[in-house]
């Protein structure tokens, strides 16, 4: 198994991510008028999703989050917008706007069609957002479906990362790829990642199985973010696979989170959701363990790194009342990784780490949010 | 078992139910101008559950539908908000409003304290109402909150129920209730229900048994509807059960729903909802049956029931390009029931029919919707 | 939508039923001794589904019941044993036995292959059989499995149905089937259905919409059975289906139960299973609605029909202790329809009845337990 | 937290744990003669579960198993039975041999009490035993609940877990336990958890972050198992936890899991079941995030931690067909401990590696299979 060219999600054919990122004002909070420190992520498979639906299944790891469209999606086994991702208050306004979007692609529904299932995921960057200002607008929303574009994705404090933070560290965006080629059908398969991370315990980071977040904790204790977090795990693969199928796959999404310290915790909403842009079933088979295995292991390798790239490429925040969240220090991590008998994976790290991102599929918020690349 | 002083939700102590109904113009549709034929109802379960958080179930009987807050629900057990329902593309917009609604009352929200879990289910109106105008505003799913009150329900085409459609004639809101003692706790327990039906195939509906939607087919077919419709059902319960107990009752919705014909047809996304006002645990029992037998049979009842109300108090209405759905003829309804042996059922509905509905815990739609009691 | 030629779920090509029908003893019960009234059904797609595993899916309506099975099932989506139903005490040795069956076919089976997973249903019987005595052995299972055939299905008090009570009377084993043309394939399309009731509190029945239950108690009270009963739908067809759509169409069994009276009472272990022959997935579909609704509608009226056929099939019973299960008398119920203005039904199922059960797939119960066929 | 005096499952006050351990014969596989190596370990809470059903939830992590009794423990949130562990095709058997210890001390069980829901797991011990023999009978389970002890646990290679191979390496039963002052009810909770671990690609164990597997296969290849494998984690605590809490704290078992290395790979039968033997509610909580937090973080300890200790009490077992499992040198993996920063984690192994096991809770297989303690 191997890293496609954009170590991405775009690595998929087809699926395009965008982010608005939405960076305004300091100081103390004051509700409506901020400090603003948040934003809106877009992953797009294809043109038009609601023309073309992708099978889809989902895992609820932790079920304190308020993503919508789960429902229907379980039962239809079916995604039909763009998935998109902000923070937990905006979470329905951003769901009306991806609907909105494709209402005006759509003329037939709700009227002669059914009505649109919109997949809009959260997770809560409080501490340094003001959150109860409902910064994020329709328009956000649509600019993020607009730039949406193939190719390297930013990271770490962009988009819905924006104001996250995770194991006490800025958190944030994180993506990643696999491909390996298939026996049965002979085809290349690609599997991709998005994150948004926002969970975990101060402290509790491990990072390739070092305990970085205990170790570091004895330098220097990084404040604690107010609530239990949240994380989003989108899976995309250009392989066929059922729906059921998918859901399994998703499932697997927690290995890799437990590989990086989280533990589910009460007031974490974590979430994984997989797709496939093949509108094709696979082939029925007796025996599909051959065929899964290697989605089971590049899920959870593919969700553990995402979630450390967003650690490594965020970058130290301060938000309301002067919350602070600090930039996980790479080289001490490296550094780390190297006493702990890591070197060989310290190396890669570090070769990844020199490669700068080219933040493409990016917008910064409009006029009045003081957007940022 | 007996119905309560009101036969409604609201006999469950605490609870009060709030309708905003939106009726304006009519002729051809023309998307963000209307006709609008659509609506808010509001189920409160105290003054703030938010601030007293009760026990929840759910049963999700066919998941085509956009129910918001299912999945902190099942995982929490809890309901911390109240319940709204509306027309399905407004669902993101009402549960927007009522999460204001909560952080209004609550300055901690988002702060230092998470977020919250509004609760919106929806139906789809599109076949009589301007679904795509989005007529529903934020204002009117507080002004449904702020017009709950306890007493008498209005039912049929009020509130949530204004444009929907059921076995080809006019749905709407339902509601209905049982008591009893319960020789567990030696108190009085109620059960309420309240349905918005907008579901079932045209000539499919049941009444008592007897399948008049066949029957009354023979004589005028009435328009079939866009599309497979819906049907939400919320239960209310003073009786202290746990979240898993209140997710076996919302099961039984589906017999409930069974009995009017229904089939949780693909398209119709059937949502039951189930909630207790007692905040406390029941008795840690070995044996929990004889303390549910009571629960099961009233659910059945009670949302059979809901559903018949809300097709005998739901008026004729003309709505979107000239779409009309008719008020089922309680009179033939009534002739058909003692046709087939049913005279005693036909005289209890008959009873029910003369009583007049008090319209209490119902408002207009304000300045620029022309709003209809 | 007509039946097939033998109204069975036998009409879905390739799927054979055999019956293994244990009566033995009268008088006091006497645990280990009798008297005995119980038996084995077993359902058998194909010669051996290990060698080629069917789509499968499956709802719990009501989980107070120990089927065999279920979580491989629904992880796989697979059925890949014949189905064997039989009394709740004697669910794990027909386990053992089913994968006996399949261990002698597959020497594979555990030394390089995996192992197997046997679904086995039950209902307690316990009322009229000496349950704890534990009757069945594993001979009779895979005698049940030997005799399986297609054609004809014997019904009522036979097989696993032989000491089952259903709603105050006799219950058992029923069977019924539909087929039409489905417009996607352009292909005939085969749904059979086999229950085994053995669920409904005395007086609930409902027939056709009429309350027989009610009406006929007013002549004479059934004694009422021990417990909350169980219930067992397994549907089968000839069509592709995912495992995801099988489990949307076992959900509708519930339609079909409620249709009898049925409320999932909490000791009723209410269970349903389908599964596909095809071998195949369905086309890739955007919408799927049109392609399921006739299974929906299929699925309630199959079962439906096959709870009143085991009733309308199955002889008075005397049991352990005296205990009596009297035979739902059939002309009080036509006669009950027909004053119910439900004539045209009360037609047909007289034609139906008069149509003598040929008794195919049946078997005694070997030397030491005497036969009943 | 930390472990409670046996540092075992049985540090929950009431919870007894007995090994019965098949070992015969070595050389070729003969179906039906041997080699055995196979067990049965029984988890009794209480005196009988039956006479005082205890709370319980389940979390199916990955479903390709046969652990009965699931259906209805979740449906009721009940555990009515003792907990038996064995092989895979054994589970119908020990599942009848559980019922039959019930009605021995329940006559009114299927006469005028409903039936009894025995839960029994299993992991495939198919490459070092002759599994296809079914060596374990009824006395063999009997004889485990008989011998169950309090006080410390035999690990290993005994009971369940003597044919058992995990990640390339002799697995077994492992065992652990973590008790903390609850400052809510200002009492001492205990917990404490036992594994079968059975699952686990060669080569990817992880042991406290260092991957081992990787490191230790540069020295020697273990051979391959011939299957997926499998896990069943048990999770008992004193505290008052509803079902929907204990399922929650069952979901953390994959965190432990994850920990070690595992994916929950196909073929693998992954399921945590959690009880708690308080019969008794918690407080109805407003926010159960702080009570439950501490079962969170433990559970995930106590799982890695039992998976673990399986793996270094294990000895090297040859089976079927000279199939060797080596033990999992636990020098080795002190030595890579402490090369890689651990050196910490490596000292308190240590420590406990000298604590001889008393081998309580334990019996050999009865005259005809030659028992090991």
């Amino acid at each position: 198994m191997e890293p496609g060219p954009s170590g991405a999600i775009t690595d998929v054919p087809g699926v395009r991510v965008g982010h608005v990122t939405l960076v305004a004002g300091e100081g103390p909070l004051a509700p409506g008028r901020g400090p603003v420190r948040t934003g809106v992520t877009a992953i797009v498979p294809g043109d038009d999703p609601y023309a073309g639906r992708l099978a889809a299944g989902l895992a609820v790891l932790n079920g304190f989050g308020k993503m919508t469209g789960l429902a229907q999606l379980a039962e239809l086994g079916r995604l039909e917008t763009p998935i998109v991702l902000t923070n937990t208050l905006s979470v329905w306004r951003a769901a009306e706007a991806v609907a909105t979007w494709v209402l005006e692609r759509h003329p037939e529904v709700g009227v002669t069609a059914p009505t649109v299932n919109p997949v809009v995921g959260e997770c809560n960057d409080g501490w340094l957002n003001d959150i109860r200002g409902l910064h994020v607008r329709p328009e956000h929303v649509l600019r993020a479906l607009a730039v949406a574009s193939a190719g390297p994705v930013a990271e770490g404090s962009v988009g819905a990362g924006t104001g996250m933070v995770a194991f006490g560290w800025k958190g944030g965006v994180g993506t990643s790829s696999r491909s390996w080629d298939d026996p049965l059908t002979g085809r290349r398969v690609r599997l991709g990642c998005l994150v948004v991370a926002n969970f975990g315990r101060p402290g509790a980071l491990v990072f390739e199985g070092v305990p970085v977040g205990k170790l570091l904790t004895a330098d220097r204790r990084p404040e604690p973010p107010v609530a239990g977090g949240s994380v989003v795990a989108i899976l995309a693969t250009d392989a066929p696979l059922t729906s059921r199928q998918l859901s399994r796959l998703a499932r697997r999404a927690g290995v890799g989170l437990a590989r990086t310290g989280g533990v589910h915790a009460h007031g974490s909403g974590d979430f994984a959701l997989a797709f496939s842009t093949a509108r094709a079933y696979p082939p029925f088979l007796d025996d599909e363990g051959p065929y899964l295995a290697p989605f089971f292991e590049a899920t959870a390798d593919c969700v553990a790194e995402a979630v450390w790239r967003a650690l490594l490429r965020a970058e130290t925040t301060v938000g309301r009342d002067g919350h602070r969240a600090d930039r996980l220090p790479a080289d001490r991590v490296l550094e780390l990784l190297r006493r702990h008998g890591r070197a060989e994976r310290a190396e890669a790290w570090e070769a990844w780490l020199v490669r700068r991102p080219t933040g493409r599929g990016l917008s910064g918020g409009g006029p009045d949010d003081a957007g940022k690349g």
